[in-house]
């Protein structure tokens, strides 16, 4: 395959019936193609278990992230580890978005070939080959890529290799807490990495700070780890320490997983350290959402902030899983083809919503009492009550908690309408 | 694609520079051509985070539970839904192997796919487009499949289903426990589903029973049950029940997880039931093998069972992660970048084993106190102390607990020899 070939097939790739989750098609067809096949999954033309997507629900919260983020005049980069579907980036950035976060070098290359030119890669760059994957793409003038550093020693590995290749690569300085993940936990620290960068003028170029405010549980301690980062900006621009960078672009203030996005546009939004800046959110679950960790954290946003309060709309769980009534071995117990294979159990398990009898008109709600209990590679345990209508061969629809670990069970994923017609497939790339 | 070039494509399928782990390439190339790349893991020319699976280790697993099966004379049909790496099935079934295990009708399509002709399904098959799989592959008549019941109605609706389709579908009575997933519990449903299965002469026909007795914890229990599916062969036989599988296959006899496989062997291969009998053994972890779980399964087989001690050598670990040292922000702790995107954490968490920084000689044994305390989605939190000798940018090797959630997580692994050259990479189908 030549290199158009290449980039054509990735723009409409193909999918394959050897992956689960879909309905009946010969070998490979293009993903474009599947809405002809007028798939539908109450008339069962999908083997379950499946992950479903809805395209209202999405439609509705990308566009309830972009309301958000446009109140507060600061700029969107959905943090795309999440998905790892460069559909749905494409539908983040035609939504709005500035850029996509991506967390490792594979990830970007994967954005990259599928037309996304402007990534934050919120982790450090190490390693000779994913070293070699970010210089390969910076080859491409338009490719706009920053990643973090939390060291001098990395800073001087970085600046080595990217000196050798007569390459530039803008770097966030990374703040961190004690007790947490990545990031420099004190002045010394900075002062030290900062310095590094400074030893490779050209090549090693500081774009902006980085935080990761969600290793922090409080929103106090929140509130002042965004201070922090805040008042580390206005000094390093003070210092000049962004000289090189403001030159071309705006210096970059980020912070913002998917639990305390508010806070940080509450925090940022008016920053001024006298340079052009783009204030940068990373949050990445919000495009499916979950009944889960996600829901909880959603709710207190949607009472703390004023914004979210005012736009009355909430997020809608998008992504849900569907699978079959296996066994009814004894009284009280269900067992449901749907394991730890198919869905996230790190962070609560599925959810059971909807029951559908093949045949009959609509899903209903199940009953509150019918929960999961425990979930292996390729079963789940469902606690149901004697007497309870159901059958072997019953459908059950499942939300979900933790959206990242659902979705890299899943290599492609129906997307439908609210009659359950599959309008279209979007692949992963994990 | 025409069919026959689909096959062409699936026995020596390409392999995508978009998924992680591998080596610098463009675009995508046969799998079979990657050892003329001499990638090696040591030179860093792989992007990490990568699994690597140990070429010598497998093989010498592979030997050993070949070796097992045939002191006891009874037959292998490894569990495919562990690795669901074709490549692995085929090795398993040149080394010996009866056939296949899988878990669901897709797993199935692609065990078929890539020629597997001899499956036992060990789940119900339910729903439209699962059952319309299997009834598309048993146009073959080359191939050998059954699946489990375990109720009436699934029979029923089977029996109605294959009948339209003027097919034979074979199947394997599943016995359970109380308590325990699925399977029947008591002689009224045993009854039940025979009379089902009696209902739809010429196309449901009994072929065996099943048990998976890893639902039991302690060995009296799981030897009981094991006694009383033998009794059950036996009394199904006398009454005729196998009469239409008899005529043309031995009747199948079959359990065993990876953590009983040596109890369920000694229960199971004297078993006379006047009939001809295969006895079928489904451990699916054998061929990685782990640290956690499946090391204590082990540890307690080397110890109980007679051959296994006789054989003097045991199952190695042979699937691997390695990961880059992303960060020490602060003393006594590292930050991998490894994270539950990359392994199983629902078993316990990997093991770091080898410490090799990049230009030295070869690795190194890690200190016992260096310990994996944590995950999030692409990191890994390592205790270490004050003053180890470790930086940013050395790479770490760790052994894992559950191969089954550590193989979904990977696309392609690439396999090495000692030395660490990558001399192929395996592919999965999740």
């Amino acid at each position: 395959m030549n290199v158009t070939n290449y980039h054509a097939a990735l723009t409409n790739p193909m999918i394959d019936s050897l992956n689960k989750g879909l309905g009946s098609f010969q070998q490979t067809i293009p993903a474009a193609e599947v809405s002809a096949l007028h798939w539908n999954l109450l008339r069962e033309d999908l083997s379950l278990p499946a992950a479903i997507l809805s395209e209202e629900r999405m439609s509705h919260n990308l566009q309830w992230m972009q309301q958000f983020v446009s109140e507060y005049g600061v700029k969107l980069a959905p943090h795309g580890k999440t998905t790892m579907a460069p559909k749905l980036f494409a539908r983040q950035l035609a939504g709005g978005a500035w850029g996509i976060t991506l967390a490792t070098a594979q990830q970007t290359r994967v954005a990259y070939h599928h037309g996304v030119r402007r990534v934050i890669m919120a982790n450090q760059l190490v390693g000779k080959q994913n070293k070699a994957i970010i210089s390969e793409l910076m080859n491409d003038p338009s490719f706009d890529f920053c990643c973090l550093v939390d060291s001098a020693r990395s800073v001087d590995q970085l600046g080595a290799f990217f000196q050798a290749r007569r390459q530039s690569l803008h770097v966030l300085l990374e703040l961190g807490v004690d007790g947490g993940r990545t990031g420099v936990r004190n002045d010394a620290q900075l002062k030290a990495v900062v310095e590094a960068i400074a030893r490779w003028p050209g090549h090693i170029v500081l774009a902006g700070i980085e935080v990761y405010e969600g290793v922090l549980k409080e929103e106090a301690d929140i509130r002042h780890f965004l201070q922090y980062a805040v008042t580390c900006a206005q000094q390093l621009a003070q210092e000049g320490r962004f000289a090189a960078r403001a030159a071309e672009r705006p210096v970059i203030l980020t912070g913002a997983g998917s639990a305390w996005y508010d806070v940080v546009a509450e925090e940022f939004a008016k920053t001024d350290i006298g340079l052009p800046l783009d204030v940068v959110l990373r949050p990445g679950c919000y495009l499916t959402h979950d009944v889960g960790i996600y829901r909880a954290a959603q709710a207190q946003i949607q009472t703390r902030n004023p914004i979210a309060r005012k736009m009355r709309t909430e997020l809608q769980p998008a992504l849900q899983l569907w699978a079959y009534v296996q066994s009814i071995p004894e009284s009280g117990k269900a067992i449901i083809a749907l394991g730890k294979r198919d869905a996230a159990f790190d962070a609560g398990l599925p959810l059971p919503v909807l029951h559908f009898r093949p045949g009959h008109a609509a899903p209903i709600a199940t009953p509150a009492h019918w929960q999961v209990t425990g979930m292996m590679d390729q079963h789940a345990y469902l606690q149901i009550a004697e007497g309870d209508d159901i059958q072997v061969g019953d459908m059950l629809g499942f939300d979900i908690s933790h959206p990242c670990l659902t979705f890299d069970k899943w290599r492609q994923i129906a997307v439908v309408n609210a009659r359950y017609d599959v309008t279209d497939v979007i692949q992963t790339y994990f």
